[in-house]
């Protein structure tokens, strides 16, 4: 199985005669590569966050097409795009923040919407676009690694919410790429890891990754940020993002926003990692990013324990599962082409015009 | 049994022939009243939080000595006050952080110290005087409500972290009892209550005693409140305290700092309601106050299920149960004695030399 390369640690998703994925609601207590094998079962990956982080669900929708692809009885090219189309309607509903998503069906699309011989072609044509959009993502991932690590210090203390890991990418990381560069790099940096309520993606993954990967690390939960901010441990935060508006407001795992608030009363710089393929020039400002409202047992239960009381007279549970963070605490945000720096409207327009 | 009075919903704790409290660890699932048969138990049920929120420690600390009274083989005076001094010892070590803890077993030491002509006289001083700061609590908490509800508009937001209400104190609740009294005193206000991690008094208890008093409330993670607030939803935020130095420093439960920089950021007041025994003039300022740091399997499981790699290798679980709020994010500290604003160097200095 190729989802274990001695020394990368492990592979978020591999193409192995099918679709392959680390399920990562098992993390920390079992790692287990579980196959994909019809479009439902990918559908239901990314919704039940079995695979998740935007650039991993770009990933694994692109895979999807291919499941979709590789399943399908179709005999010609058109009666296999008409049912690629559907699969592709039906991965893009699966999750409505990251935009990593429409952007890497869009580029599957364009494929299924080019000239093919046969069906044999075409799918084969799918294949070779999500290769090449895995291995653009861990290129993407690797080069912000390379130009982020240089804004952190020798001997830094990094904090970081969520988990914008190898898990949530192709298997580098974008924030976690950040961190693991300079730890490559030599720096004896010390990472502060936010648990991630609800659904721990700090605890379960981003520690399990450092523990991987040997980077000296300390987990708390998500309200402990301030006192490692108050204590002067941390130099600087760090997170991925699921989409970014033009304006450089970025919406990211709810708790992001409240780190970035802690970083500026603190005077700490705070950083997002995030590819090119997460802006949304489409909308002005992070007002317009539609945010996921999750089910209330993600609160209300941990483990089928009920936590809370039952929802009723006049009792109720709220999940959002992102919140925008608005560009004026965001210091600078490392992308594979560049760090952009306020004023976002100029740096992120020149950017994507250089696209 | 006296801790279910209807229309008042649950005694926090009570003295009937000896000490009983609602467990709160088995809350909400559970509503069980529990014997507090020695000093052991009693210690014990304070360090496990079987019995927590500031207020409610003092009590517990209180009722604990009776309970070391009335267990002691004791024939003479003076040796039940020396078994009384180490007793007093044993309870305040349970906990370090509020200091209605040291208050409280002060008052009682002052009992102990006093004339008595028998053991039983001194015991019933004790009780008296526990019974003392027990009903002064809930006076104490109603004056609190009835001033802090004319800082409730309307149809108010109010968001609140952690549980300052009746199960932290003698009944009523101190940032509860505001929101309480607001509610009984007719005005339609919507309660956003953060579930309070590691171990979620927030959603355990809060949310409880909200479904219980019939206030309209939803419950969310506490990185959440940063999309309640972005919301507009939210008019004002109000907590409890343990610990309030000169300066007018809080430290409360962790993730209260975080709350009041969300404030500041949307422009939301943030209030404090806490008793006169909640202050520490003995420090300068919040940097003096001790925080408790609790164990790592608070952070790393729930239930039983681990949620977190086990520590080692260079990763690490840190758990402050405290934070210090700096007084200038302090909209208004809400006393029994009235509202103090700042300067608080000189509010607080006014209102303890009047006491």
């Amino acid at each position: 199985m190729a989802n274990s390369t001695p020394g990368r640690g492990f592979e978020t998703l591999t193409w192995d005669n099918g679709l392959h994925i680390i399920d990562q609601t098992l993390l920390p207590r079992e790692h287990r590569v579980v196959p994909l094998a019809d479009l439902d079962a990918v559908a239901e990956a990314i919704r039940s966050l079995r695979v998740r982080g935007a650039p991993a669900i770009g990933c694994a929708a692109a895979y999807g097409l291919c499941v979709a692809a590789w399943g399908s009885e179709a005999t010609d090219v058109d009666s296999l795009r008409q049912e690629l189309r559907a699969a592709s309607k039906t991965l893009a509903r699966t999750r409505p923040t990251a935009v990593n998503l429409f952007w890497a069906l869009a580029r599957m699309e364009r494929v299924v919407e080019g000239e093919h011989g046969s069906v044999d072609d075409l799918r084969e044509a799918l294949l070779a676009q999500a290769h090449r959009i895995r291995d653009d993502d861990d290129a993407a991932c690797r080069e912000m690694g390379r130009l982020g690590a240089e804004l952190v210090p020798e001997g830094a203390g990094v904090i970081t919410h969520c988990n914008a890991g190898g898990l949530a990418t192709s298997g580098y990381g974008t924030a976690v790429g950040v961190i693991r560069a300079a730890h490559e790099a030599g720096k004896a940096i010390h990472v502060y890891v936010d648990e991630t309520r609800p659904l721990l993606q700090g605890s379960r993954l981003t520690a399990w990754e450092m523990k991987s990967l040997g980077i000296p690390a300390t987990l708390s939960c998500d309200v402990a940020a301030a006192t490692h901010l108050a204590s002067g441990r941390v130099d600087l935060a760090v997170t991925g993002a699921d989409r970014i508006a033009a304006n450089g407001d970025v919406a990211n795992k709810v708790g992001t926003l409240g780190l970035a608030l802690l970083c500026r009363h603190f005077g700490v710089p705070f950083y997002v990692a995030a590819p090119v393929s997460t802006f949304d020039p489409s909308l002005a400002s992070g007002k317009e990013i539609p945010i996921e409202e999750r089910t209330a047992d993600e609160v209300a239960s941990l483990y089928g324990v009920a936590t809370a009381p039952e929802p009723g007279e006049g009792f109720t549970i709220a999940n959002p599962a992102f919140d925008v963070t608005p560009a004026e605490l965001v210091t600078a945000i490392i992308t594979e082409r560049g760090i952009l720096r306020p004023p976002y409207v100029e740096a992120i327009g020149g950017l994507l015009r250089g696209a």
